[in-house]
């Protein structure tokens, strides 16, 4: 039988409810499986800790799928994809969108599983879950009876497991281009070509609370993407919205839906670089009453945090330094690796640097379908600090 | 002119934003003033950094309340407070409470003031705000037109300023307990006697949160003093709420807003220790759908941590084995020494102690009306985490 032996007192982690085995904390491998395979897991002294996919080519060599000794076949999956869409207030039917399986969160590491409407979109992201792919297809089909499922398995941890890269239909056909509904919005959604599996859900609760504070507001949105933020501003009565992204595909995205919602009149989207543009505004005089800030990771690894920090330090403080009396910025990073003592130490030098005080009205996260599991920090990852400028 | 020079580099955190100098940062004193006077503030090389109250037999030695030269007298504090009461969504009016003043984080250290319907309780904990208490009272009827003012100046942070501890009406008379109004429901708040002074307005909408996630749930609600989180959970349809506190005169308040808000069925509050209590519950085989903790701070300084965390951890064990499948635990800590990587560190051990898993889902801290000043983390003082049992 396929085990791994840990090293003496690796176990702490997993006991304390943590999923991950790191390959240095292996002593022992026997009957080696193929990569993805299911191991047993036991420590030092041989106690059972639970079965894990396992691929010891990669750094986190284990990923635990259960803590007892049930077979890991398809009535598993089954079951852990029907507790995984039955939680966290999920959706499975309608034109709305929301994450159903958030991988080590849902006791389905490597897994994510997005809903557009009647559309699936899959990532997977280990050679476990590589292996078991058609029976997860096949899980979602009986219990989400979607369109279609398409597969954006382009994400480049995927090399760290050694799988390759690739995107496309894995079960049904049809258009990657849709509309979703998000409260009294829609959304035109691209899941081919589209960020991550084609929208930021993740900040669904963030949008509502721009919607809550926009009213009356010139709004100035960088990294707009396809419009989540602006539209949400636009709706809650904004006076004007700018949004600015790199991405001309995106901001198509954008001005469609913004002409979709009838909001294209109060809406100006522009294909641009966001730290040039918010050095253009703050040359023209130029001040906005909300500035919203949601930039790509700057890093993906511990390596690259202090020039991430600074890349931080400077979009916040131009955006800062644009702000009116009293005006919001609402800043994100969506990088694991800055959490959130250093980002809200980044914003502090920020706010010095720019001689402006702020109130830290709130620090979000990620939305509630995206949950956080206490006893792994790996499963947070999104910051969004809300600031008010008292002078 | 009474002036601190602070020694060379100590003059950072002052121009970050920062409104404290320690009495080791001073290099020099000049024409030492009464403690409490104003001080002009300057760096080593004699530049104006602010103006400060001053008190140099604490270690807080400096507060800034200006970094203006303009004068600080009655026109300026009554200037200050009215900002204040413009700020954070505060009312001056009506049977509801809220916090008025929020000392540092409305640029007037040392100064709390609270606001119980008609009734303005303060709390002065500096020797500078000491010496204008006279213009902060007239500053006060001014601004709100109480009918009038209580203050709670026997809060044992004035004795590092050499201040003695009294209680008693500062202007104006009346009855001390009266009756406020939160949504919809009414408490009765005792000022003379109450903790604090008089309920906890920090967790209002914290409240609101435990009213949203009652409903149908069998709730304990630990450290209840007067009632506030059990009410809330009655008002949100607990399916029966059990409040414990140690305080004989808190359990009887509570016992009366229950009659006034006709949740006396539903609510049951017992005298007692919360750490008894919950080994009790355990003993009985007694489970909850909801429990929440919001214990007294465990440590006010920075040696009694290991202790404090020793306290926070065994209480939350205990909660933790007392909750239903699929409960929530509402955890708080008021110890700003505790901070919130310190506060999850300590739940996540108590998670995995007592076997259990738990989806963070929301990180909280205190109502708006008490505004966390970016530049000084000293604002922020509490964690409400909102935790929810998987298993």
């Amino acid at each position: 039988m396929f085990t791994l032996r840990l090293a003496s007192g690796k176990e702490a982690r997993i006991l304390e409810g943590h999923p991950w085995i790191y390959r240095s904390e292996i002593a022992r491998v026997e009957s080696e499986g193929e990569p993805g395979a299911i191991a047993e897991v036991r420590d030092s002294r041989g106690r059972f800790l639970g079965q894990a996919m396992v691929n010891l080519k990669s750094q986190i060599a284990g990923r635990l799928l259960s803590r007892g000794e049930e077979p890991i076949d398809a009535a598993f999956f089954e079951r852990r994809i029907s507790e995984a869409v039955a939680r966290c207030g999920r959706s499975v039917k309608g034109p709305d969108a929301c994450r159903l399986v958030f991988g080590e969160a849902d006791h389905l590491p490597g897994l994510i599983v997005d809903r557009y409407s009647d559309l699936l979109v899959i990532q997977i992201l280990t050679a476990g879950m590589e292996r078991v792919r058609d029976t997860i297809l096949a899980a979602l089909r009986s219990a989400i009876q979607p369109r279609a499922i398409y597969e954006r398995n382009d994400a480049s941890p995927r090399k760290l497991e050694g799988l390759e890269l690739r995107k496309g239909f894995a079960w049904g056909r049809g258009e990657t281009g849709l509309w979703i509904q998000e409260g009294d919005l829609s959304f035109f959604v691209e899941v081919a070509e589209g960020q991550k599996t084609g929208f930021f859900l993740d900040q669904r609760e963030n949008r509502q609370v721009v919607k809550r504070l926009a009213a009356g507001r010139e709004v100035l949105d960088c990294f707009c993407y396809s419009g989540g933020f602006s539209l949400s501003a636009a709706a809650g009565g904004a006076a004007a919205v700018t949004g600015i992204d790199l991405s001309a595909e995106a901001i198509a995205w954008a001005e469609q839906s913004a002409e979709r919602n009838g909001q294209s009149s109060r809406c100006t989207f522009m294909i641009g670089n966001a730290f040039d543009a918010l050095r253009a505004f703050d040359r023209e005089g130029r001040r906005f009453g909300m500035l919203i800030l949601d930039p790509p990771a700057f890093t993906k690894g511990k390596e690259a945090l202090a020039g991430a920090l600074r890349g931080y330090k400077e979009i916040n403080l131009r955006a800062m330094k644009l702000l009116a009396p009293g005006g919001i910025l609402v800043s994100c990073s969506c990088s694991y690796h800055v959490d959130s003592p250093t980002f809200l130490g980044m914003l502090r030098g920020s706010g010095a640097d720019a001689h402006r005080e702020f109130y830290l009205r709130e620090l979000r996260t990620q939305a509630s379908d995206h949950p956080i599991l206490l006893a792994a920090k790996e499963t947070q990852y999104l910051k969004c600090a809300i600031l008010e400028a008292l002078n």
